[in-house]
């Protein structure tokens, strides 16, 4: 979900290609050209104004798209009824935290153990401050958010290929690859290489620029020295009193940067979904949830699985099973607004036009695993000095991220072990749960020696065995948004979709945030035209 | 304190030049040529073992040299007292709340009337992970930690002199910049400019690290489009929904990027003081101080004001005065740690050898100011989605600081007006307090018009005018260190100084709690030389 892909994705070969050659934070780097977007068209609080004329809807979903729906049309007066499979809200804006069970798609069923406070966030982990709904609906629900720490300098970049495998300190490649490019321009505009594009009074604000920007000497040059130990790091510290003065070390070479491949990890913090300011809400993403829950919780019907939905002309019917006590039941309204997952509502028998149908069948789904785990101490704070943050890896975990809370603490910590989305993703699916996460362990430990000996328990949620999304979240290509999107957003007879999957935020929570208003904002205008 | 000078600073006139020429950020790229340093050598608790000897210590200044001090030689054996001058321990680790007064030299008597919750630290206000000394305190003291805010892609960027003044978001300029730094230097690589400096092997895999570095498209030109709108932000966002298609931003031309000057602020956040993972205690940075006091607090003589310290071959005789009750007292022990800042210490009688005697007086203290301003509301967030962070300015204020805590909060909110270094920060320490209060309102007005009517109250602190430090931290040279560091920080007879000043982290807590390691290692030696 979210940035189960980062910024981008659309194409999953391409995915997989990235994810297999670079780790998935190269994904960063490769958004370029795929078709998803950051930020968001969000710019307040949707105003319904005008009479509901007692209409009732039917909202298919409790995750942040269907509660966003319950509220706002709650609000404008419309008789709001909500239909969730799960037997709590927020759909894919999910918390594992100890006591917890969870039972995938095959029957596996884990137990998460964490300690009292330990957590993680199988699906969204990340607010980004652009995201202006769920930024709006957090302040408005009371959710307290605190920083996600997306990038820090003193986590690894990691190559199994590179350095003997032996781990760098992002601050190591960040400001040898920036010097070596300010170093490299700056020789190029000497040289004068560079005066069809750079006027001469340009160059020379170029040039003081990169000097700075770079950490160059006064020769322009990027070499060992205070200028570039202070960001890369000194072989000696300096301290204080009399054995304090520093000793800067040697910067690598530009050829062992460069083939190293560990670039391909320098700026997961500059796209706008993960530019800082960037947060997560205290205690886990299950806390969006509960803002809402607090708000409309008593529209909301759990554990109720759909099973058809039809509509003619006087309003829409939903079939469902009440997965508790196996009742099958029968759900009215007026409209619908339907934000199951295309994996699933794919599955369901539903009536509407040729061309929303092939929508609902024309976008595949990310693959996406995470594993959670708890070691008896945060080692990689009290023996690595790594405080939150992320290191980028090419083996197949991709990447492990540090929690973002409770610093300092002195009992167990949980550290987000795995979070893969490429081809592994798969493989890694397909094994059974406990074997996901000696997997995981197994791999991080090539990083973290401390793994094998500080290990507590573990929980690997792999989204294809999710029985309720399937899948992390659609997947569009140039050519299905251009065939199928508009059609999958149009309100269709009574029924209109909103989710992710009907936005240009894909897997982020925004997306569905402003799917969710654009589709009730639409489907209000068709009640007040009669 | 601390980076009241960033990383650097070494020379007076430099730093009024930066700061008047661009902002107070802009000392970030200058730091290269300067004398001081980042992190730090400081490798866990240090371990006084050996008999003390009943040896009594007298500790001069309740600051975190002092601190640390008092609560590693008392953990030794040690017979340690410590007098402070104020009536609160922590000496330049201080926070300004609420209720609280400041009286500053001359007489002027500040009232502190934020809100509830909101507070300045006139001081240190951050805490680099790689300072691993004040980390070590904080997990052992019980000092909550939460992340500082330093870089924040949504802040501005300002200069009067470029585009009419209005602000840029720092996403803007960072993107742009680095977009034709890539750009030029690919084009470079490319007409083979550079072939002797890069193998033709490395330039392919340069040209391949630049396109997405640089977010250039496929033909290496940093331009309007995907890449580069995911970055510098959209002209209209991507969001849900059937209008949901977002339109990239223009970029601005390279001409435009490099005549602002804006660029000189990019990068705040990559010198090792600065790099995240960045902290600052919950609450107020005082809450490391009363950290320490809960352990040693009963050894702190407060409101006690040295006059005159003398030693013989028996021990060490400390004059001072009770503020509060005018007495005259005296204080004795075998040994005598001086915290003192130099400024202070160089106008009292102190019978040391020649050579610690002229280091006293060489050491000049950098000017600053900080001004605290409470608005009715958090508007930079409500209106303009700035989290935390920083934003730079060549305005006399050099920089605006949003509040890393209580994000969201719809109550009052209390920014850092001013934070001023170079010439500026005298200027503005001479005019009385609700003079700096109104300027720093009068120019940052020009960044958040907002500030007129939302404004409530403020103070302002400066560091010249504080009666304890009479400014900021030392300055060293190249020439004053080679030829005076070593001597003030050598025991002399029976006294040893510590503190920032005997450091090479100037201006930053660690320094001083590295430099009081150093010192009580050599005392505890020489006690237990006999």
């Amino acid at each position: 979900m979210e940035d189960f892909a980062t910024p981008g994705m659309t194409k999953r070969d391409l995915l997989t290609l990235i994810g297999r050659t670079a780790g998935a934070t190269a994904m960063y780097m490769a958004m370029a050209s795929l078709d998803q977007a950051a930020a968001s068209t969000f710019k307040g609080p949707v105003k319904l104004e005008g009479d509901a004329k007692g209409a009732s809807v039917l909202i298919l979903g409790a995750g942040v798209a269907g509660l966003v729906a319950a509220l706002e049309l709650s609000k404008a007066g419309y008789k709001v009824q909500v239909l969730e499979y799960n037997n709590r809200v927020g759909g894919r804006s999910w918390t594992l935290k100890g006591g917890d069970t969870y039972t995938e798609l095959g029957g596996a069923t884990q137990k998460c153990e964490f300690s009292e406070g330990n957590y993680i966030n199988p699906g969204p982990w990340r607010i980004p401050h652009t995201h202006y709904g769920v930024m709006h609906y957090c302040h408005e629900l009371g959710v307290a958010l605190e920083p996600f720490q997306q990038n820090n300098f003193g986590a690894y970049l990691h190559s199994t290929k590179a350095f003997g495998g032996k781990p760098q300190r992002y601050r190591t490649i960040h400001s040898d690859f920036q010097g070596y490019v300010g170093e490299l321009l700056g020789k190029a505009v000497k040289q004068n290489a560079l005066s069809d594009a750079v006027t001469s009074e340009d160059a020379a604000i170029l040039l003081e620029a990169l000097r700075g920007w770079g950490a160059l000497d006064k020769d322009m040059r990027y070499v060992k020295g205070r200028a570039s130990a202070d960001r890369r790091g000194w072989d000696k510290d300096p301290g204080g009193g009399l054995t304090a003065e520093p000793i800067p070390s040697e910067p690598l070479s530009l050829s062992t940067v460069l083939k190293s491949g560990l670039w391909r990890a320098i700026g997961g913090n500059v796209s706008l979904d993960h530019q800082q300011a960037i947060f997560q809400p205290v205690g886990g993403m299950e806390n969006v949830a509960k803002g809402f829950e607090r708000k409309v919780g008593n529209l909301v019907r759990l554990n109720s699985k759909v099973t058809k939905i039809h509509q003619d002309e006087k309003g829409v019917t939903v079939s469902y099973d009440d997965t508790k006590t196996g009742e099958h039941l029968m759900a009215q309204a007026d409209w619908c607004v339907c934000t199951l997952p295309l994996t699933i509502l794919s599955q369901i028998e539903i009536n509407v036009s040729p061309t929303l149908d092939a929508a609902i069948h024309a976008v595949p789904y990310l693959p996406g695993l995470k594993v959670g785990l708890e070691f008896k101490r945060r080692f990689w704070e009290q023996d690595e000095f790594i405080y939150g943050g992320i290191t980028s890896t090419d083996l197949p975990i991709s990447q492990i991220s540090y929690p973002s809370y409770k610093y300092g603490s002195r009992g167990p910590g949980v550290l987000l072990g795995a979070y893969s989305n490429g081809s592994y993703a798969y493989e890694f699916t397909t094994l059974p749960p406990e074997e996901r996460v000696a997997r995981a362990l197994e791999w991080g430990s090539q990083i973290h020696p401390q793994y094998k000996s500080e290990f507590m328990n573990g929980i690997a949620v792999g989204w294809h065995r999710v029985p309720w999304t399937q899948g992390c979240f659609g997947i569009w290509t140039e050519e299905s948004r251009a065939t199928h999107y508009k059609n999958l957003c149009q309100l269709d007879g009574r029924i209109v979709l909103a989710g992710e999957h009907a936005s240009f935020i894909g897997g982020w929570q925004e997306g569905g945030i402003t799917s969710s208003i654009d589709a009730i904002t639409r489907l209000h205008q068709r009640v007040q035209a009669g």
